[in-house]
């Protein structure tokens, strides 16, 4: 048996209720392929602050160190959002992805046949969409120095932010780039600013410089304004996209969204090595929480991206995201993915639903 | 007899055509009106870099600013790609919004009924969808010091750019996001990304403290990964969006593209005095330059805004409005909009038609 350390943050909001199926499933197939999990929960984000004074609390970030994955559900909530920055919950976050070097960040942007109606695009438009959007995680605006609001000669305040890549920040993800497309469709597209930003220069620079390297992969590279207008207009254009922190990050929820189902779309953080981190792309839902209501399919198919990039179990990866096209298939929706003709569940019994199809 | 001084910048690819088009509009207008324009012709973009070696050559910056509007076409194109940063095309167009001090950019997106098809997304989604963006243009990580691509201790390169804004700098562009707000449907969205950025943290502090100035307008904040979600997800729900320089560059593009019809888009960008500058949002399509396929009608509706914001000549501006609904609703269509049972026109054509129009 191979056993495997995993620590668990469920964190808030919904957070505890589809990290609660997420492990279920879990146990299910390590009884299935021999696979041993140890779970260790711990606290981060909101349910951290509440409990002690801080979003990351020391022995957080060690125990996920010194574990194999991480798992994470969700963050953030209203109740916290007038704390001062240093304890808010996605400063926790932050925390995480830099104390763990994760400066990988996959996030797929795959439609699923049978929620193509759910897109607010037309069927023509999203149909066989599947992206990859490689977002770098640990530099640029996110923690550039210097930052900060100070005061200026005139006695008014300035707020400053810094961009910045070194060469080997932007060789690294790059890498992780040509490595995702050539597993991919093999294109790959550099989103930056290059027409106006130094560092989107330099990004552009070194990306292609790394090309020779990947003769198999096509590269392209794109503004990100004109990204933006491309993923409305022809997603199918894209394979795998390849960006800095900031445009990773404001691309990656376009790009989520015009699948219309946010509720079923996972995400992997990953370092040079140590353990990553996987968490779905949605957020915390503070409104809906208790209830028995969320999808609990982003977070199951978030422990799917464990196995596979985490873990190294490509099967247990397979098995678990064919059995969530099963249930789909079944009819079984959420009330996020709801639509006429099929079968309302709650989040335990869409959990119990992805068992008995496992 | 009313006269005006505009500085004409038709730059490159589709630039010329579509400008001439533009101001045989505006004649026709002026005689109707008793409004008399005198046009100047100026050098910009690859057209100058090509005749002058720079992109914005110093008597073009005076001849702007000792004219009463400068109504631009478009910039650019693959022969100036590849020139060093200070020769392209873009800088020059950077440089004009320095110069002018044009720190307050409006892009309309806006549905047109005849058009809804178009779009990539559902009927249902964008049908009505009228947004103002309100992009801060002289600010921001586009200008912010220091910049540029530094060796660092190790010898690898660092590029770096700074995102900056003062209080007022945010001030500014706040009260006419809110004069805006205002004058359309009283609902204001800011967006930033103030759980990451001190910059943005002040941006939201400033843009909260400017609302009980107007009290009849509905303030809301938005990060703006979340922002390009809704865009996508719900676009009605937005009425004024304000933001930040970069931030507006990507999410005006977003909103643009939710119409389907970008060669349908103007824009303006103003000073707190002087003339403002009227483009559209369109490139400059060197693929179809000099073939009269181009849509003149976001030229058009640039010169109509530049009546409406740039000499205060609101009846002008809406009987060009006017006029352009008339030609669409008769079925005459460009290329780029062109739809089974309509008619279509090249760009002299279109013109034409329009003058009838009118
Ligand atoms: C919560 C926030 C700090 C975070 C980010 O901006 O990275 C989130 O938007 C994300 O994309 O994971
Ligand atoms: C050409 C480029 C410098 C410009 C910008 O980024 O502002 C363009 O994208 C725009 O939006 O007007």
């Amino acid at each position: 048996t191979q056993l495997y350390r995993i620590t668990l943050l469920p964190g808030d909001g919904i957070g505890p209720e589809i990290m609660a199926v997420a492990v279920e499933v879990l146990k299910v197939i390590g009884q299935q392929l021999d696979l041993s999990f140890e779970f260790q929960e711990a606290l981060m984000g909101g349910a951290a602050i509440d409990a002690k004074g801080e979003p990351l609390p020391a022995e957080t970030l060690e125990w996920c160190k010194s574990s194999d994955a991480v798992l994470l559900a969700a963050i953030g909530g209203y109740k916290w959002d007038t704390l001062p920055r240093h304890l808010r919950p996605e400063t926790g976050l932050l925390g995480l992805r830099a104390g763990l070097g994760l400066f990988a960040n996959l996030r797929p942007a795959k439609i699923l046949p049978q929620l193509v109606d759910a897109s607010s695009l037309k069927r023509e438009i999203v149909e066989g969409v599947d992206i990859m959007v490689v977002r770098e995680l640990t530099g640029g605006v996110y923690f550039g120095q210097p930052k900060g609001i100070f005061a200026t000669e005139t006695g008014e305040k300035r707020g400053v932010n810094t961009m910045a890549y070194t060469e080997s920040e932007i060789d690294r993800i790059g890498r992780v780039g040509f490595e995702t497309a050539q597993k991919r469709g093999k294109k790959l597209c550099s989103v930056d600013k290059a027409n106006v930003l130094e560092v989107s220069q330099l990004w552009r620079d070194r990306i292609t410089a790394l090309a020779p390297e990947y003769p198999d992969v096509e590269l392209s590279h794109m503004y990100v304004d004109n990204a933006a207008m491309q993923l409305v207009r022809w997603p199918k254009q894209f394979d795998t996209i390849v960006t800095s922190n900031l445009f990773g990050d404001i691309l990656s929820d376009a790009a989520a969204m015009l699948t219309g189902s946010i509720g079923m779309l996972p995400s992997a953080s990953l370092g040079a090595s140590g353990p990553g981190v996987f968490e779905p792309v949605h957020g915390s839902a503070p409104d809906i929480a208790g209830q028995d209501k969320a999808n609990p399919l982003a977070q199951i198919l978030s422990a799917a991206m464990m196995l596979r990039y985490g873990l190294n179990q490509p099967v247990a990866a397979d098995r678990i995201e064919q059995a969530v096209l099963t249930v789909l298939d079944k009819g079984n929706r959420t009330g996020d993915i709801m639509s006429e003709g099929m079968t309302l569940l709650g989040c335990q019994a869409m959990g119990k639903a992805l068992i008995q199809a496992l």
